[in-house]
């Protein structure tokens, strides 16, 4: 039979063991905080029907779904993301006890161009609050966010926050009305790549008008480089509702964000956020890191209008969307991972055939007692096995010879010193244990 | 708008979080006892080009692959089981250390006829060795069969093993030869449904002939209802060199699994099981539990050649995969999980809007000490909150009112027992540990 050629499908990616260690470390910290703050997990299929999804991404987002016919003529698509999917669950189920609070962590797919660390399948952490207006639940989720990213060793990063309230209504209070709003929004959400010049630039060429213009392009700019804070908001707009409500919503948040132990130094106001998806309608957050440049690692925000397109009822909602992928990326720049990832603690290696029950009497032993433990599974000399646990990076090695057999021994090899002692089979597990916690062992991180 | 009807196409399934939260603790399990075995985790792409997986599921399960064309032109399939996208990425990455030990847990698709407990998504996890012929391989992904079961409370099961060359072997020496050998394993892979009498029936049809068919049969129908036993089968035909080979080979797994710690109760030699799939090799495995009758919860084999199919260097292997859905549906039914799944310890009620800072530094100190707690994120009555509470399973609930926050106090209310005390801030730690671990709470088991 001729050769198949091993090859994937552009834009996808294999993802093996040393990586997959560390990436799976990542995942189980969000999973821990995520249901430190009772956020409970749920799954929906990677398949749902074309119309949930589509008219829900704007016009670009559109042409990345990934559709296809089924065998019974349906239109279907791979999930794009997990905020629609969850949207029409909890339409599906309308009596899933409320306020719902989930977390899904799933590969999405987009059919986009894949450049360098831009992949079609990638994963997404989310965590939702269904069922409450209330800005504790989106205070909830930032906080959530926040210690997230305290437990992955994260120092610097900016959770970014705005509400969309507050932006329709200085746009409205600035003569920009109707479907304006949504493209302004959009323009304004590029002004980290585009800066305060290309924005105005960008305004003219769509047409706005250049008395609304200055008005929006003078929030942006102020001296210090941030856009202008919500004090001075709160102050100029007092007359307009919408922005009156929004400025509320967000002085309550930080009111419990401090209640919660969020280090005031990881978030901010930012005018400038805007987020580009139009069915946001309150509270909206984003968070970016100064290293590198690589975009927002999350992004969420309140959205009660959606899960009513699929319901008679509507349900207020709120989350947040970790980016798995840009979430390593910076974990890997700033070192903030493990450079070397193994699952092993300990290899057990084979001496000769007669021997092999011995090693595998050990190595049950020490699995018994919750240590990772791998036995060489082949016949090779110890020279190679030691070069094995060397390249895998497994810290601990045991062999058992003749010698230790007949005297009740093994010889534990640490590979980070390059020392042998030989041990009384009876206190092997304590020895390894302090052996494991001296060493530099994944585990402990 | 008019509205977009909330449905998910037909054989798919959303895992709603009662639901999720015992899925994730067996999937937790599986994963915590591959890992005590040293198996390190791997991932592939959802869609692989079509080429790598036609031809490798025989022809029915050929019909089921999900296939679609992407926007390239290019065919592309859904992944159908975890085992050929393995065998693609070792071809792929020839450099990985060898033995290569993995598991993979992912989701995989087959466009099956729904039924009752068969979806069109499904899940399977997979521990694989590949880059070793030595027999200590199979015996390890047994053994972690054994210990997986073991670790979620399976009391009954039976492990049933034989091999493909002993199986070749008595074809061959049975005057069976070429093709009819699949043939005739996919026959008798049906023994336990159709019954002796059954794939006597089968062969007639099939044309094998009646002398090749009674000298089968006689192995199949001995007069306890097993199948003829390892010994016997050493005894006759020990003239036939593949025979032998097999015999050796599970002998010498045998002697293994006893050093493993595997209770000689839960496996077995025997004859009759073949296994479907044409790319076994060596000894091949499957798990069965007497109640409820449902097929079998495990699957594996030797396949030392599929990985030839994608590279010019053979690479031996072995492995198996875990049925996920199968598995839960047996623990469901022998109530090996629990009825209720929950992932808060602790709900955090709201009093009144001056006293939210108040449950939110609560909730904050409870989950810096690792406690999975969940603060009510509405405005409503206490009933409301307790009924909350006790609809999720939440085994503790914590009220502050004003007088509990003069007093530096909280109320701490058993919600099995309905009992509430009054508890010192300062104490509070200590006593909800305390509490949680008297009462059944979903984290204890």
């Amino acid at each position: 039979m001729s050769k198949i050629a091993p090859q994937i499908p552009k834009g996808f990616r294999d993802i093996l063991p040393s990586q997959m260690v560390i990436r799976q470390q990542i995942v189980d910290t969000i999973r821990r905080v995520f249901e430190l703050f009772g956020f409970e997990p749920i799954e929906t299929p990677a398949l749902e029907y074309a119309s949930i999804l589509e008219g829900k991404y704007g016009e670009e987002g559109e042409k990345l779904i990934y559709k296809f016919e089924d065998r019974g003529g349906r239109q279907v698509a791979l999930r794009y993301d997990l905020t629609i999917p969850l949207s029409r669950v909890t339409a599906m189920y309308p009596s899933l006890p409320k306020p719902l609070k989930c977390y899904h962590i799933a590969p999405v797919w987009r059919a986009d161009k894949p450049q360098k660390g831009r992949f079609r399948e990638f994963w997404q952490c989310d965590a939702d609050i269904v069922g409450t207006t209330s800005m504790l639940a989106d205070a909830e989720v930032i906080a959530s966010i926040y210690h997230v990213l305290k437990a992955l060793n994260f120092k610097q990063f900016t959770i970014r926050i705005n509400n969309r309230k507050l932006l329709n209504g200085i746009a409205q209070a600035s003569g920009i009305e109707g479907s304006d709003i949504p493209q302004l929004l959009r323009i304004i959400d590029k002004r980290e790549q585009k800066g305060v010049e290309g924005i105005k630039e960008e305004m003219r060429e769509k047409g706005f008008k250049e008395n609304s213009s200055n008005k929006i392009l003078e929030l942006l700019s102020t001296s210090n480089g941030n856009s202008i804070d919500l004090s001075t908001i709160k102050n100029r707009f007092s007359d307009t509702d919408l922005v009156r409500e929004g400025v509320k919503e967000l002085e309550e948040i930080f009111i419990y964000l401090a209640s919660m132990g969020v280090d005031t130094q990881c978030y901010r106001f930012d005018f400038s956020l805007a987020r580009g998806l139009d069915y946001y309608t309150g509270p909206i957050f984003e968070t970016t890191v100064e290293e590198p440049k690589i975009g927002s690692i999350t992004g969420g925000g309140r959205y009660d209008t959606l899960i009513g397109m699929f319901s008679d009822s509507e349900l207020p909602a709120t989350g947040s969307s970790f980016g798995l992928e840009r979430i390593i990326t910076v974990m890997e720049e700033l070192k903030l991972t493990p450079t070397q990832g193994t699952i092993a603690q300990i290899l057990v290696t084979l001496f000769s055939p007669e021997l092999y029950n011995d090693s595998l009497k050990i190595a049950t032993e020490l699995r018994s007692h919750g240590l990772s433990t791998e036995v060489y599974l082949k016949h090779d000399n110890l020279k190679k096995q030691f070069s094995y646990a060397s390249i895998k990076g497994i810290p601990l090695v045991i062999i058992i010879g003749p010698d230790e057999q007949k005297q009740h021994t093994v010889m534990v090899r640490t590979m980070t010193k390059g020392t042998q002692t030989t041990v009384a089979v009876n206190e092997l597990i304590d020895i390894v244990r302090r052996e494991l916690s001296s060493s530099c062992s994944m585990r402990d991180l």
